[in-house]
């Protein structure tokens, strides 16, 4: 019998990081190409570990494996479930493109500036030139919202009907902001990440996050 | 005849720009997997206009197209020409997992450190917080430099012998670090960053890149 692929991550986080944590990348794509998974759990002390590190030198999560290899980085982790299966990503080579284009975009133009704001916001809120520098910060962030609403125009995903990786990923990347306010500026942008969320496989992959994290805490 | 690969790009860039604009990355897989090439210029305003922004709506550079389709982002870029070649990725499935493991690390977990250090000393420096806040921005770019020359330790290459994708996004990402003095501190990481831009490919694709500035400059 092949053995289900498995992922580690935290089994407790700060009460602002839940739902934000990367397994939801890997747990979400588990979900919408139907493939059983398992999970380790390991605490946030031992992720700084060499034993962790041996396989993610960041002390990171999340990690993957499966019977043929073993890898970190949730977007490297989410493109090889998605070949693995022949799902998410389409068949035909213009299509795959833009898809594996979308993923990217979202992790190295997108997330960069999502994660400026975050770090200014919480890891850097007591600093003396957190308020000062936030306008900064933001005018960034929003001027990427802006032209990444102008790219999405009235379709429902990326590259038009069809729900990719690259969806995902965004999806997963904006879903960031949710308490900073941001996407109250763009609508568009809201009701997308809203469409994201509200797919089964979403909600299913929220659930099993949230309800490990819950778990661990009583 | 199979049409060549074109890829967008600046005709003209800032001094402090030259050597570090994106289509280095195309330019350096190109030469690696010996794939001929076009080069389409625009300048800097043009780039923000609707028709770049139509594909490319960052309004960034590169973008690529060939016969079967066209995409933005060199993460992706780089991905594609390897793929398409059949090189630069190695043919076993563990093998592949790594490689493109490491190209999105290079792009999702250390370019936005290094980014991060070149938006406070370039894009910040005039600003009242840039001095208070660099040694915030270092200390998270150090540590993420610590852990990859850990990670890398005596060996050739990320992943052993073999030069893949996953070099090429990150020795091209390290190369944003030069006159900043942070690699002095990393001399294993330093010494990988030097072996990966004396491979010919690079020294062909950077000699390309800074010849079309000058010639522009002239």
């Amino acid at each position: 019998m092949t053995q289900q692929p498995v992922i580690t991550t935290f089994g407790w986080v700060p009460e602002f990081a839940r739902g934000l944590v990367r397994d939801m990348r890997p747990r979400w794509a588990f979900e919408e190409v139907g493939q059983p998974y398992a999970v380790d759990y390991i605490d946030i002390p031992f992720s700084k570990t060499p034993p962790h590190r041996a396989f993610q030198p960041f002390g990171q999560v999340p990690t993957y494996r499966d019977d043929e290899g073993e890898i970190f980085e949730s977007g490297a982790i989410v493109l090889h479930i998605a070949a693995r299966a022949g799902k998410l990503i389409p068949a035909d080579t213009a299509g795959r493109m833009k898809a594996i284009q979308w993923l990217i975009s979202a992790l190295n133009t997108v997330e960069p500036r999502v994660m400026a704001l975050l770090i200014n916001d919480v890891f850097e809120a007591d600093q003396s030139w957190s308020q000062d520098r936030r306008p900064t910060v933001l005018e960034t962030l929003d001027s990427g919202l802006t032209d990444l609403a102008a790219a999405l125009g009235d379709k429902t995903w990326l590259d038009g009907d069809i729900f990719t990786v690259g969806d995902l990923m965004m999806v997963s990347v904006l879903g960031g902001l949710r308490n900073t306010g941001v996407l109250d500026r763009h609508p568009g942008i809201a009701a997308y990440v809203q469409r994201g969320e509200a797919r089964p496989a979403h909600r299913k992959a929220m659930a099993d996050h949230l309800a490990a994290l819950q778990a661990t805490a009583a």
